[in-house]
């Protein structure tokens, strides 16, 4: 079921994969995004600061790494008016299709890709269909290109239904370093949804698999912290000075210390470290970026808070300044049972599906979460639907794949569940 | 040339070398020194809170401590008189020689032994001899049996010859833990000293030689403090109270990351460490006993800050509290060249004596750095003068003793050196 | 329903709670429990090398810990054919019932209490009403001594009943240390057992409610690690010798530092530590008493696994030699829903019981495991059966106490289940 | 006394002053040596792989970062002849001047700048006087470039004096790294030295001020360690892989534990930290580069052993690999008494001389002190000579600067102490 006469999902999702743009520099793929929603005629399309609240991006990067990105956008013809509206870093889209009297639903789907070399291996099927990556070193290693597709399809599909209601779709920039979600769930779109779908493809599940409704994705916070004292010379001088090398190896090492926690599972890394200028001189500067989870939203915050002590500690330890900040972060939310149940008993009649799964754990993170908490706080309904695929390797490697089939069905499920929800209501 | 008719200096000193007594419980020691004294006619003997100055005292045992040692004089059948004036521990003697006019002259000595078990090998002369200690565990094994018995030998020198002036004795508490020290330099007999010679036998210099004034003792601090968090069930709540054992922990490996100094030569060392109740339960309450050094009292207190420092860190970085406590401590205080030229010119003329060193460096650390600082701050000349003696074994080992000839030796050098002090004046 | 004439379950719990034992230190316990045995007339009296495995004991105290608690028995007049029996700390004891054909069924109680001075609170019910702890500084805080009596009352309700089969209750020693488990498990006695209960009164769960089964006690290691290095003069020789202070410190640090595992809970402690001699003299010897847990057997090794690790290479940091040792170890074991359902139909119809709960997560760790999973092994079923209990306060501390009401319905839930295994039999 | 008639000492210190190139990459330093070496007529010149041992040379850099200093030579102009013979990073010269029977004498001067931004501010007197750096980023702010001139400068002397004998000049690439001395005192022309001066301006002592010869500069090591371990997703396999970044901090941590040496001072420092991908990857390998020093070649080997001791034991901790490399290296040597004494008596009659200082300590490291080594491993005397000038700031400062009058003077303590070596052989 083609959404228009000429463009299948599969081949949608083909020219999405072609390029691939980091989070909040999603300019080529957010233009395409409205194109094709201009020609599927919906009632609204909000561009980027319509769409999210400005001040609670995260994560968001610097104009010096913007910059390219957006001109590589000019350079390739994108249309000026609609990158005039997401200068700064501004992507992001929420199309809005109005359907008389019912509920309004809404779909969330993710816009960027992953900064990794696609594979230019023969056995790579984007390789040897010829839509692989065309911007080096970048890719869509985690299906965000079917994602996008397929929300489009659905837009296609419920406009054409018996759908009655209003259907809101998200199109969120910056999900994998979870920098869009807070600023999506907050830009006012999200404040009337009864209904929340988010979609996620693949996870290990094969073609023809549909669950139900995800439960578990980590509360995560992602954090930095420079470490600032004085420089002296290692030799001459070395008790003057502070020395942040010695407080950031106190810091990392505490912070891996951190106690389990009675209430659940908790995690923390510190991912990169780098800093100082030469063996000879104490070093004045060491940068650490570090990651605290947990199986709640207070288990996170518990990480988070002890990590922001550590630190503290470790650079008063040894005379150095640090403020630790959090880049960003993202709660825990589980999909409702009353929606798990509604799309499952929808899937079971989608054609191509074998498997329904009522529910899996996510063990990572995803701030879709913002979005969910948002809905439900509300006394709406969300559930996170995952759309089963064949993918030859794991996601945010160099030659993950999608199968084409999966999209259909993904489009299916999502549009029939949509139309279900107009029914639901009492 | 023995001290009195019938007790010569070597066997005062195997006297003294049966009774060991830890810091400031030198009960039964104190008493027999005031009873020398008495014998030798002194014109004025302070004793404990009169020799010292009360609230200095550094590093004092508690009273369940205390009692044994006092009870252990009184079943020895120690005055009871002399033991009244010593209760809480105020061991340590002042004696005061007036011989008419010319200047005061200061000579120190320290009374405590040690705890460890002395040898009862065959090979060992005290064993053999039949003078080993008697008190279990204890042995005067660094030569303090023998400094006192050189002081009282030299007061009697000194009483018998043309010396003119007035002479104090120090016969100080608690060197060991360098807890006399201080009170003993601010108890007031110190105060208008002009010349101060101490006296250490040994270190390794033989029989015969005699080290006209030492260099450098380390300025030393001897700390301890106690983490006290909270404890809690390690497999319920691991989150919860406060690891004192991470706090310890961190502070440890940050105190020997203490930096090297450029002024000089440091050191740090925790030597003793104990705490915690079970090993699932969250440990509460860990203390470390700590020492710092340094060439320099500056640089000491550099360190002591600086372990201060990584302590209160480590305990903020988990949750705990510790108020770091100085036990005992003591500056470095150098021999003056001047003193050491006279004591060098005196031994020189002294029976026995083969060879006479200018100075040498001393390496560790002693608290009659407090007396020299004192003499020398109020315009006097202070000398830290080593009789050498043949000891078969290193000082603070089972098998250690003295050679009775340097006894002799030790008394002819101060008494002449004291004798030479009036006729400098000018 | 008391378990003969003159003595109620209530007394006899209460005469238990008079004398706590520390582990494998039962000797009048044990010894009592075997006079109760022989009025019971039960068939087979197993005591201590008979009953275990003898070399399986674990957190063996040393002689000079065991000897004081075996003369207090013995000066309590316990019977002096028991107590040899006993010597070396071989307590426990295994009681047959034959009653005909059938299946051969198992209880298992411990016996230990734990070292806590119990309350002399007025408000504590076992001091208003006379019957607590005579050995001072320990107490009966975790309700072993409820466990006996509920064992013994079951023994004469179910010799009284039409149970057709064989019977064997395990008294076992030091539950507490995690030291008797495994003993007994490997003893014999639990071979050809088909259906075990385990036993455990309160864990916040009040009279009247019965858990069926319990789940997830946690697999647990108790290790020590003793740093062997050299000393040396932290003054004059800080660069000799190997520092266990240091090594010890870099253990700890990384113990806690091992990193979560992705499936599921650990934990990880050290609990206490002690060593070295003086401030400044390098640590020759520092010993930790360290614990880990895991969510699984698997997840445990993998803890202690990662904990020797750690000790290796902080003792050949600083140049110093360690071994750990595991003191006392104890897997996890689930109980069985066949046998969890049967104990629950079972206490539906038990007078006083108001709820039944399927299962429960324990959370914390259990040497009953030992014998469940050979019960498990060998193709029987076993079951970890709380029984509730109104309790003042928490269990381990010094004003637990429990409700007489409760020992009642723990011996009609136990017996009661037991004979309903007889009638499971095909 | 400018050495020929069109160009002064200080006008070719300001020429090379202008073209500051750091270690290994002295291209155009070094041809223009070469030139001026020819302009003097000297006997011999040995430029790169013949004045040096090849592979002896220590932090030479990588073919990408040699490439862009040849090419900046080449597009400035420089000989190409000589270019090629130093393809690959063989920089550096020794001249030789033969003049009739007499000892042979070795001059040490270094050639290489340090990477610093030269100051652009207007009282900077490079800038005012327009020869300030044309290297941006990069600075002679060490003196390099005035040891070049007045090494030429001594060349014309001597050349012209009554020296009888033989005089060889070292210009040594790459000292700021301590990179080039090992391979000049093992490329063959040190080894008939029976006198060698080196030379050093300024280090805080003004002009007119001599110093005879220093003391004591400090044995060094520099290393890089990389942890080499296996990433692995921080959030769902915490467990998996080896934490390159906990095997780091615990190096760190531990290398700054190091035991302060007995023996004397000692230095550690961890100057440059980087590493790891993302916050959410457990770090696969992290980078540090660490130095060592020592107060002789035995302490700096102390303190290298025992760092390599903590790597490999934190890797091992960690499930990781290193291998800690020694970059460069550079041992302790001493001035010979005996030709400090030549210097200084020399000096005294130098015009300009006010001061003449026997010696001082040095402090930090010189790789001069291979060449030192050689020399009085072969019964050869050297002195590292100090010409004092006004420097407005600190070495290794952005405003550093030297004194002309300064440069004249070297140039005749130099001289005139190479011409008193023919005189003082017998």
């Amino acid at each position: 079921m083609p959404y228009d006469a000429h463009t299948s999902v599969a081949d949608l999702r083909r020219a999405f994969h072609r390029h691939p743009e980091p989070g909040w520099r999603e300019f080529r793929t957010t233009a395409r995004v409205v194109e094709e929603l201009e020609s599927l005629d919906v009632d609204d399309i909000a561009i980027g600061r319509e769409a999210l609240a400005p001040d609670k991006r995260m994560a968001v990067p610097s104009a010096a790494e913007l910059e390219p990105w957006l001109e590589q956008a000019r350079g390739a013809g994108v249309r000026s008016d609609l990158l005039d509206r997401m200068e700064g870093g501004y992507t992001g889209v929420v199309a809005v299709l109005e359907q008389g009297p019912g509920p309004t639903v809404g779909l969330r789907v993710d816009l960027d890709g992953i900064s990794m070399a696609e594979s230019s291996d023969d056995d790579h099927r984007p390789t040897a269909e010829g839509f692989q990556s065309e911007h080096e070193g970048y890719m869509h290693a985690c299906g965000h290109d079917a994602h996008i597709a397929i929300a489009l399809g659905t837009i296609d599909a419920v406009r054409n239904s018996d759908f009655s209601g209003t259907l809101k779709v998200f199109f969120q920039p910056a999900e994998e370093i979870s920098g869009g979600g807070k600023a999506m769930a907050e830009g006012g779109y999200a404040d009337d949804l009864e209904y929340l779908f988010a979609l996620h493809i693949g996870l290990d599940h094969p073609t023809g698999e549909i669950v139900a409704g995800i439960e578990k994705p980590l509360a995560m916070a992602h954090l930095t912290a420079t470490f600032e004292g004085a420089s002296a010379h290692a030799g001459k001088a070395p008790n003057e000075g502070g020395n942040a090398m010695q407080a950031a190896a106190t810091a990392i090492q505490n912070a891996y210390g951190i106690p389990r926690h009675s209430d659940g599972m908790t995690r923390v890394n510190v991912g990169r470290i780098k800093g100082g200028t030469a063996s000879n001189v104490i070093a004045e500067e060491i940068t650490i970026e570090a990651e605290v989870r947990g199986e709640t939203t207070g288990l996170m915050e518990y990480m988070r808070t002890e990590l922001e002590r550590v630190c503290y500690a470790a650079a008063e330890m040894h005379d150095c300044d640090v403020t630790p900040r959090v880049i960003s972060e993202s709660p825990r939310a589980d999909s409702d049972p009353a929606l798990r149940e509604l799309v499952g008993s929808v899937a079971r009649n989608v054609q191509g599906v074998h498997q329904v799964t009522e529910t899996t754990d996510f063990g990572v993170s995803e701030d879709v979460t913002y979005l969910m908490e948002r809905v439900q706080a509300g006394g709406g309904l969300a559930s996170y639907v995952l759309v089963g695929t064949d993918h030859p390797t794991n996601h945010h490697t160099p030659t993950f794949d999608v199968d084409d089939e999966s999209l259909e069905i993904g489009v299916a499920v999502l549009s029939n569940a949509i139309r279900a929800c107009s029914s639901q209501r009492p």
